[in-house]
This record gives C-alpha cells, sequence and structure tokens, in this order.
C-alpha cells in the first residue's frame, strides 16, 4: 500500500465550525454575481437556521416534548400540504394568507395554515374516537413577515389537543396545566394565563342587547382590547358594526371585569349581572367546576379570569384563553387555545369534541436566543467528546485505528482530517469546539502501546494502555463535572 | 366550591388509543359524504403518520442521529420551499417534477427536490468554509407514487455531507464507515456498498475509444446495468447513443468487472488496462489510498469495487457509491452517495468541496413496519409510567392532587378524564397502553393517609404512605425490568 496522496491545501481551513458572514454581507456578494449566478437568498419570510439556531431549538422542543410525554401524549404527522378543499372556509378573511401549490394537472393543494385544521381532518378521515396527540411542525401564511419580532412566512407550532368525549372541563384543565409547565419549562419568565368562556360572551351580549346576528362581528370587536382602548373599540361596534350606543355602554360594563378566578366568579353571581339568562349561568357553574380542579392542580395563581378575552377564531365553543409574558419588556401572546367542538364533524360523520392549544414557540426562540447573545453564553452545537491528534507526522492510520474503536465503543470522536496536521490547529479545534477530552498519539505512545489522555477542563494528562482502552476512556469521561 | 357537573356520557369512549378504522374504510364514507362535505383524503402521493408509525419513526431517526452525533456533525434546517431558481438547471430531466408554488405575486418559488442543493446554496450563501451537518426533512417529487414500495411524492431524505477543504480521502472514507454503522444500527440485515470512481469511469471512456462529447451520456447508459441486461445497455449506446459498437464492446470488458477492494485495484494494474491513461492512474492510486484507510476502519468486507456502478446524477466529481441490501427478497439501493466538489460553487464565489451521502429512509421503515406486522410485535406509542385509578366515586379532586403531584416530580402521569369512571374501564385503559405501574385511591385509602400501588408486569401490590409520595413511586419505577 502506498503512503497516501495529499492535495496542497493550506492549514487556514483546519476548524471544523461553521463559519458565518454576517447578513450584512449577502448583498454584496449577490450583486458582484448578479450576472451569471442566481440570488442568494431564501425566499420572503422564510430563514435558514444554523446550527447554534438548531441546537438552542432542539433543546427547547425536547423540553416542551417531556411535558407533553409527561401527560401520556403521542405524536402524529400530516403533510405539509392539504387538498385545497380541507382548508377552504375555515380561516374566515384570513384564508387570502394561505399558499396555493400551483396546478400542474392533479389535484388543488394549499400548504397548510395551522395544524389545527389539519388534526381535525385527521381524527375525522380516520374515525379517532380519543387522542391525545402533540404536533412540532412548520405552517405557511403568506403575511407581511416582520422577521425580527419573530413573524415568519414559514414557522413553527407548536401543538396539543385531546378529542374525545369526557367529562365536562377535566381535560380542560389539564391543558391549562400543561401550558404552566412548558412556560415554566422553557424559563421565559412571569406569565399569566387569560381565561374565558365563548357561551359567556355571547350570553354577555345577549344580556346587553346585541341582536344575535351581530355576535361574532361584535365578539372579533371585543377581541382587539387587548390592543385597542375601549373608546377605540366602541366607536369601531357602533359606527363600523352599527351597534346602538346604550347597548356598546353596557358591554362596556362587562368586558372591564378582570380578577382572580373565583373572585370574578363570585361578584358575577353576587352582583346579579348574569340573572336570568340561562345560558350565562351555565357558562359560569361549568366554570366553577374548572376553577375547582385548577385548585386541586395548584395552578390558580397563573389564571386570570377576564371578560375582555375574545380570541379570533370562530370554531371555540368552550373555554378560551391564552397565556401573556407580564416581565419587563415582554409583552403579547406566547400560547393561547381553547375548546372546539365542532370542527371534527365539519370533516367526519361524527363530532369528536377537543380542546387544546398551541405554543408561539418561535417568540419563545427570538426571546432566548436574545438572552444568548446578551449573556454571551457558549453553546456546544455537536456532542463530541474525544478528539483524537497526533504529536508527530505520519500517524494516520493509527489515528484512524484509535477513532474507529472508540465509535464502535458508542463514544461521539473525532480528528482532523489532514493526514499530517500541525499540533496548535488541532488543539485548537478541540478547543474551540469544547471537547472534553483529547487522546494524544505520537512516537514515543507506538513504542509504549500506550495513549497519552488529556482532559480539558483540568488540564491534567495521563498515560493509559493502548490494548482494550475504551473501558478506561469511558471512565475517564465520568468523572468530567458536565 | 360546588361538586362538578357530569355530562351525559356513556363509558364506551373511555380507551385513550387511537382506534383506526381500516384504510378500505375511506372510501366508502367519502362517498356517503360527497354531497356536502369535502373529500376525506391527503394529496395523492402523501400519507398520515400514525403514533404507532411515529413511534417506530423516531426510535429509528434518534439512533441514526446518535451515529451522525458519534462523528461530530452538527445539523442545521433550511426552507421547505427555495426560489425555483435555486433549483433550475440541478436536476436534468427530472426538474419536471419539481413542485412549483402558485405565483400570488412576489417571488416564485418551489418546494425543495432534495437536501443536496438547499445545502450547497446555505453554504455558499453564509460563506460557510467547512461543515459536517446532518439534516433529517421531507423533500417533494411530482413523481407516480408506489406507496406500497414506500415511495412518495412528500418523503424523508436524511442526509450527512463534509464540506471543506481536506486531505484526499480522510472524509470520504468516513463516510463510508458511517453509512455502515447506520445500516448497523437499524437492523435491515445485510448489505453491500458498492463503490466506483467517477474520474475512472470517465478515464475508462476515454481509454475505449468514447468521443468525449459523448461521456455523460454512455455513463448513464452505464447506470441502468443494476436494472438492466448488458444486451440492453449495448444496444441503448449504440442505437440510441450513437456509439461504435467496438467502442461498446470495449467498454463491457471493464464494466463487468467487480471485486474486492484491493483485488480488483491489483488486477486493473496487473493487466495493463489502464496503462498509458493519467487519469485512470490517478484515479487508481486515489483508490488505493482510500482502501487503506478504510482497512484501518475495519469496513473493507462491506464494500465491493464495481466499475459498472455510475450514479444518475451529473454533480458527482470523485468517489460515487450506493449500498444495496443482499438479504433475501431485499434488492435495492438504501443509502447512495459521493464527491461532489463544484456543486457549492455554482452559487457562491468560492468552490467548497463536499462529499456525503443520503439514507433511503422510507424504504427502511417499509422494511421495519412490514417486520413489526409480521412479528406482530407490540409497541408503546406513549411513555407513561403510572395511571392514577380511583376505586369508589367522588375522588376526582384526589386524583388530581395525586397526578399533579408526579407530574411535579416529573413523573409520567394520566388519569380517567370522567368524574366517576369505572374501575374495570379504569384498569382496561392502563392494560391496553403498557403502563407499568397503577395508583388505586379508594375512600379506606383516604382515611389511612396511604395509596395502594400495584406493579403491572407481576401484579403485586403495596400500601405506601401518601405524605411526600413520589420519591417511593421513582424508586418502585427504578425496580422495574424494561
Amino acid at each position: 500500500m502506498s503512503e497516501p496522496i495529499i492535495d496542497n491545501v493550506t492549514d487556514k481551513v483546519e476548524k471544523m465550525e461553521v463559519k458565518e458572514k454576517s447578513k450584512d454581507a449577502v448583498p454584496k456578494e449577490k450583486k458582484e454575481k448578479k450576472s451569471n449566478k442566481v440570488q442568494l437568498k431564501t425566499p420572503k419570510g422564510t430563514q435558514d437556521y444554523n446550527p447554534r439556531q438548531m441546537t438552542i431549538r432542539e433543546q427547547v422542543f425536547d423540553g416542551i416534548k417531556q411535558v407533553f410525554k409527561r401527560h401520556g401524549a403521542v405524536t402524529i404527522e400530516t403533510p405539509v400540504f392539504e387538498l385545497k378543499e380541507t382548508l377552504t372556509g375555515k380561516y374566515g378573511e384570513d384564508s387570502k394568507l394561505i399558499y396555493d401549490l400551483q396546478d400542474q394537472g392533479g389535484e388543488i393543494c394549499s400548504l397548510r395554515y395551522d395544524l389545527t385544521v389539519p388534526f381535525a381532518r385527521y381524527v375525522a378521515m380516520n374515525g379517532v374516537l380519543n387522542i391525545k396527540r402533540y404536533h412540532i411542525a412548520r405552517v405557511y401564511r403568506r403575511d407581511n413577515p416582520i422577521m425580527t419580532k419573530g413573524r415568519f412566512r414559514e414557522f413553527y407550532q407548536c401543538d396539543f389537543d385531546i378529542a374525545g368525549t369526557y367529562d365536562l372541563m377535566v381535560p380542560d384543565a389539564e391543558c391549562l396545566v400543561m401550558i404552566c409547565e412548558i412556560l415554566e419549562q422553557v424559563k421565559v419568565g412571569a406569565f399569566q394565563i387569560k381565561l374565558n368562556h365563548r357561551k359567556l360572551l355571547d350570553a354577555i351580549f345577549a344580556i346587553c342587547g346585541v341582536p344575535a346576528d351581530k355576535f361574532r362581528a361584535i365578539c372579533s370587536a371585543v377581541d382587539k382590547l387587548d390592543k385597542s382602548p375601549w373608546d377605540e373599540v366602541r366607536k369601531e361596534m357602533v359606527e363600523v358594526k352599527g351597534l346602538d350606543e346604550t347597548v356598546a355602554d353596557k358591554i362596556e360594563k362587562f368586558v372591564s371585569l378582570k380578577d382572580e378566578p373565583m373572585k370574578l366568579l363570585q361578584h358575577l353571581r353576587a352582583s346579579g349581572m348574569c340573572d336570568g339568562n340561562k345560558d350565562a349561568t351555565d357558562a359560569l357553574s361549568q366554570l366553577e367546576t374548572l376553577f375547582g380542579y385548577l385548585e386541586c392542580f395548584g395552578v390558580t395563581q397563573h389564571i386570570l379570569f377576564d371578560l375582555s378575552l375574545a380570541r379570533g377564531l370562530d370554531y371555540y365553543t368552550g373555554i378560551i384563553y391564552e397565556a401573556v409574558l407580564t416581565g419587563q419588556d415582554r409583552v403579547g401572546s406566547i400560547a393561547a387555545g381553547g375548546r372546539y367542538d365542532g370542527l371534527v364533524g365539519m370533516y367526519g360523520k361524527k363530532d369528536v369534541p377537543a380542546v387544546g392549544f398551541s405554543i408561539g414557540i418561535e417568540r419563545i426562540f427570538t426571546i432566548l436566543e436574545d438572552e444568548y447573545k446578551k449573556e454571551n453564553k457558549k453553546i456546544r452545537e455537536n456532542a463530541t467528546q474525544v478528539f483524537v491528534v497526533q504529536m508527530e507526522k505520519d500517524l494516520i492510520k493509527e489515528r484512524l485505528a484509535i477513532v474507529s474503536e472508540l465509535w464502535k465503543a458508542g463514544i461521539n470522536a473525532e480528528f482532523s482530517y489532514k493526514v499530517n496536521p500541525k499540533l496548535p490547529a488541532q488543539l485548537n479545534t478541540a478547543d474551540e469546539s469544547n471537547i472534553p477530552l483529547i487522546i494524544i498519539i505520537g512516537k514515543s505512545e507506538v513504542e509504549t502501546n500506550s495513549l497519552s489522555v488529556k482532559t480539558m477542563h483540568d488540564r491534567k494528562q495521563v498515560s493509559i494502555e493502548r490494548l482494550n482502552f475504551t473501558d478506561k476512556i469511558k471512565e475517564i469521561l465520568s468523572t468530567i463535572p458536565k
């Protein structure tokens, strides 16, 4: 066997980590190459995730999956596109944001807009009667992207839903506990879950004298109260939606109410505001059951019973909720959901009641990435445990034999892809990748059938036997502090 | 607090597992509902994965990721669609299989066809000089789907690539080791990796007298030798591609050669077949280096040096390889790859040489699912460790408090979503989901501040203290055989 042929390459590209140009550098390059090269960019509103971002993302996803599994959830996957008719009529005026595939003959398809509609289609199509499932996947909206705020055209959703005919408020309560567990798990700071009941809201509209055919329109006006002051919302109700002024003023008395769950419930009962409306007293009784369960679960302190919460989507039929961050500089929705008992029935023969939520995972990433940047946190992008270094020339085959034994023993190991790499370059790679242990092989080690082993955290070096060395390496790795 | 309101629901929908109708049931339902409901199906060539399939998939993906991480790989993610121009001119005549998004104003985009082209675009766009990355994601081809054979329009690819300027054949050898490790990891039986060198193949064409402008056409004819006999391929060369008959016969002498790597290498040298052609002797010398490394890695027994291997894609520039299953009833390609040193340069300013492979993961799933079905293997779809059961009525709040403590202790726990579930129904759920441990709470347990705990594998029941019970549960769980 002859000696390996060595390409004439320089040392400067030795390092294994990803080197990224700043975003600013891209347009310049693009301009230079315009003549004969394609545009170097991802489509508007989409982005690549680099290894650093992926490491943060996978940690967060793993933590959230842990919570889902703690509650017995299974997972499913559905196609990225659906028949267009599956999505039609589910998103109201937002339907204009749906991405269609080009008609290239055959079926007309669109990219999924959320994970809830495909879930309902799945449940109906497969005749599922009960399922507790999570689904973490990307969805697509031709919205105006604001990348710095975590608003994209292609983005992850992280959904959990319980479908099945169960007793009142039991799965609903578990969903609320899970939101609390997840938000504590991902460490984005203080939060609060605003909660309301669609039936109570409709009953309030009836009590105030809103005509039944204006319920949804007034509901969607109320939904704006988290961003606009009452005066503006009132104006929309009266001037745009033709509501009587005295009716609007009555609504204000209700939607300005928010408090600890049991406290506001008792106030609503004691005040007699809802007396005589059966839907309202039913909804209050249902909420009392829910609040009782939430007390057992020990999460009441996170819940705000808020009569101004309306939620945009039409398909909710029971409780609705929205988690918001309450810490400094962190305003806005971070998770939301509710009960929708009619959606599956729009596809299948059977109504399958369901309740669930969606975590605003992109906002969480934006917050975490900013924090990591601010704190200048080091993140390990790979999981390499051992780097095998040669001290002198012509030891490539010894290195290959060593890493090969490490891999067979299940140890994560790397080595330089150069035949005769310089020692500083090898040590540099190990150092920059935060690899905790290096194995050094030189001529003296070959002669004495030994290996030198250096633990990087304490810079201590020991000599071990070459024969069956991987057990010793595992032993040393187990003593390294994390 | 009042007692919870109980919906009038029956017991029969108690079970938590997914009930699925057979696929045959779907068209019937579809027909019945045609009038007012949408078609209940996924688009042609796509499919849902149910919890059982997802469990198998996640196990396989986790195993493969372990191999990638063992070799120090990082991961990236790219958008599901790219600018159409990014994909144009990369796939030859297969470009007609690309899915386009509808032109809804703005950029013209297409769904990704593979993960290699987006990777090359990523490397060029971000000025990456070195990266060892894996990417597991779905790709899209408007091909004729054969679902039973694992051929879909939306399917997973599982890619690994090493980009960077390194010494000859070192990363190439590691890729081949990794394919071996992965195929052993997923347990699909015996396999062999056919290997050839693009430059050697071109040199052979030159030696035989193929005109230089016919190299690629003749190469793509040779590529068919794994499916068609020589006579047919010869006919294509002569009649369709206008090759001289004597030239075709010379080619046959070469492409019929296959043997153990070093053995065939020595034969080619000893026979003098390649003498006088510098490209051929260079390629043989490169292969000698590779084979030496593969010996150090201990994988030579899996490699077949096969001069008939051509690989369809134009962009390969060095070694090419294809893993095939050799076990009974399992023919066909399961992984493939090679060196492509020019692709990144098509996007960016710099050429970044690269080598990599793609695992045919859908074929692996088809094989594994068939096996699981044949062996009637039980698969746990959820990870629930404890199911909390009530013996008598009106203990819902006790159950909620118990599961709540379990969750806080990080223990995966479930309970019935009915207020007063029947005992057999509860035990049935625990049994069908293979939950290893049940906690039983009845009036006597409440009175004595205790819990009854039953391990399902040995049906033994013990009584433990209610106070701080989770530590004891963890202890018991740790003794249960897996």
